[in-house]
């Protein structure tokens, strides 16, 4: 855990979690990328729309309960504001910001399944409304309809790339799974799984972004660099945020992670931490699944006092600047300023 | 239901069903086909083996299980046959009938975990041994890692080919659950069921065998519409196994589509034709699930004096000709007779 020895001697620098009080500057900055991509996300919210229709009333129902649920479309828009970052001409972005959110939607279908959630974006989940068996199903119907839209691209790197982290993602999917109530996961490990299940596709949504704007290999380089690095900047901070959110402002169940006994970077830094006779309630809570009342707030507590959230901040800051400094090698205009504002206030949020 | 009318005219040609007493039969023409191709699908298992390799373990394991319970390789046969009878040259038909066998065990999965299967090939299926939860992910892996490897033959068309038919047989799965339990599904609706979920890869396995070999649109049709009716007539033929197959010789559970109360063939013409004081039978066995003791019994002995099973076949029977005419366009060779042997011995096996 060669993070957390480096972290330790930054102890001084810190203060505690102001929980989510800058939540408000990250959805502005989400905003002025949504005016900015507003025509584009426009044609893929109808692109979306139109690729769910079947004759099989179930799957639109089901699918536009999903969408219509929303959230901030944030892997669509990495897509087109990648392309119009760099110039690109063509009108492909929609097809492929649209597949990309597709299979972002497909995997959220599944991984609510596969969690037990019953909340996603303060809405009921799909599997609770229509069943286990109904969003497995349709999440196939998805992700079939995704790599239909991105064949219509007709370019095959493109195609490699979006399929290649498909493969990446469920592969991260099975790991988080095998590391779920394993107290003795490491950062390591908790670092894979980010990578793969969420950084892999917001490292493809870019790379595509890239791919169809005929630049040079450096540019190319930089730009799916730029979404790797904000992937996993994003999902530590969304981690962070599970045990130091407020669930008005998230619009999301704060400690279902803590419930469901994943090993995410608070957990893995503070059962690290943890004296001997705290080990036992990490090992009833996480590893048996044993919680009683005010356990998750015990959780919170002996993570702040182990500077285990803003250990998990730390880091993210880290993977964060790396993504600044790939934005840095590309041209400088209104996309990559609105791209670099999205990282900087989406590591703020739990700050 | 006009096949069902026609069917009934025929009604002095039938005898009863001898119970899959033909089933050596079918299998000495599927061996004669592996044996034809049997270079190619070793190369085809070595593919598929590598392409499941992963560091995170569970993922080879759970694949692995599936891979060895093996089943015939129908899907890649037609693949590697289509592809050989046209003559083809390179090397791609391996990667594309490895490709449509992933599509096959992805779909295969998450199936029993819909179906709540146990037994698949004789075999624990996996969701019973590895779970559900694991299964799903497991799946989508396979599934992505299907697409990745279909990218490589570099083909769009077979591209679009597989991408639509994978959409297609969700959709398939999708009706087929809408439909279950309920009494009143149609013998059109079921069809539509078939088409879906097994005859659309059935075609896109035979369509990119004929894609990739570069012949006229007339045989690429052919080769198409081959797969297709074949996979309608192998289908319908599994269907009517289900309620007059052995268990023993057909390594699955005869009875799974009576007690999950699924309306294939057999109940859709057998409920149709039921006496007023069967209907309850019906309602209770199908439509509530509450199944007795030789319910299943009094289930075969409706369908034998109604003949639905026969129908059931003599269905099969309109498909598997249609699927003989459209190979007797394409040129005639070994491979042609032994897909041709293949389909005539496979409906064979319930008659």
């Amino acid at each position: 855990m060669s993070f957390a020895a480096t972290a330790t001697d930054q102890i001084a620098q810190r203060r505690a979690p102001r929980l989510g009080s800058r939540e408000a500057d990250f959805l502005a900055a989400v905003t002025r990328l949504q005016k900015l991509t507003a025509a584009d996300l426009e044609a893929v919210n109808g692109e979306i729309l139109s690729r769910m229709q079947s004759p099989v009333r179930m799957i639109p129902e089901l699918a536009g309960h999903l969408i219509k649920a929303g959230g901030k479309r944030l892997r669509p828009m990495l897509t087109l504001a990648s392309a119009n970052l760099l110039n690109y001409q063509g009108n492909d972005h929609v097809k492929l910001a649209a597949s990309v959110e597709l299979i972002h939607g497909a995997t959220l279908l599944h991984d609510d399944v596969v969690d037990g959630s019953a909340l996603r974006r303060g809405a009921s989940t799909a599997n609770i409304i229509w069943g286990n068996k109904e969003s497995v199903l349709v999440g196939d119907f998805i992700f079939a309809r995704a790599f239909e839209l991105m064949v219509e691209a007709k370019d095959l790197r493109v195609l490699h790339a979006l399929s290649h982290a498909s493969g990446i993602i469920a592969q991260g999917e099975v790991l988080q799974l095998t590391t779920q109530k394993n107290l003795s996961a490491t950062f390591e490990t908790y670092l894979e799984v980010v990578e793969a299940k969420t950084a892999a596709l917001f490292a493809a949504a870019t790379e595509v972004g890239g791919l169809i704007s005929g630049r040079n290999p450096q540019e190319e380089a930089a730009i799916r660099n730029f979404g790797l690095n904000f992937g996993i900047a994003y999902q530590l901070i969304d981690d962070a945020l599970d045990y130091a959110g407020f669930e008005a402002t998230l619009g999301k169940t704060v400690g279902d992670d803590f419930r469901e006994g994943k090993m995410t970077a608070p957990v893995v830094f503070a059962v690290a931490r943890a004296r001997d006779d705290e080990k036992s309630f990490w090992r009833r809570a996480i590893a048996n699944g044993d919680i009683k009342e005010n356990d998750f707030e015990k959780a919170c507590s002996l993570m702040e006092r182990d500077s285990a959230i803003e250990d998990t901040i730390l880091c993210a800051r880290r993977y964060a600047d790396k993504a600044l400094e790939a934005l840095a090698v590309l041209p400088d205009n209104t996309f990559s300023s609105a791209l670099g504002d999205l990282v900087t206030t989406s590591t703020a949020r739990a700050s």
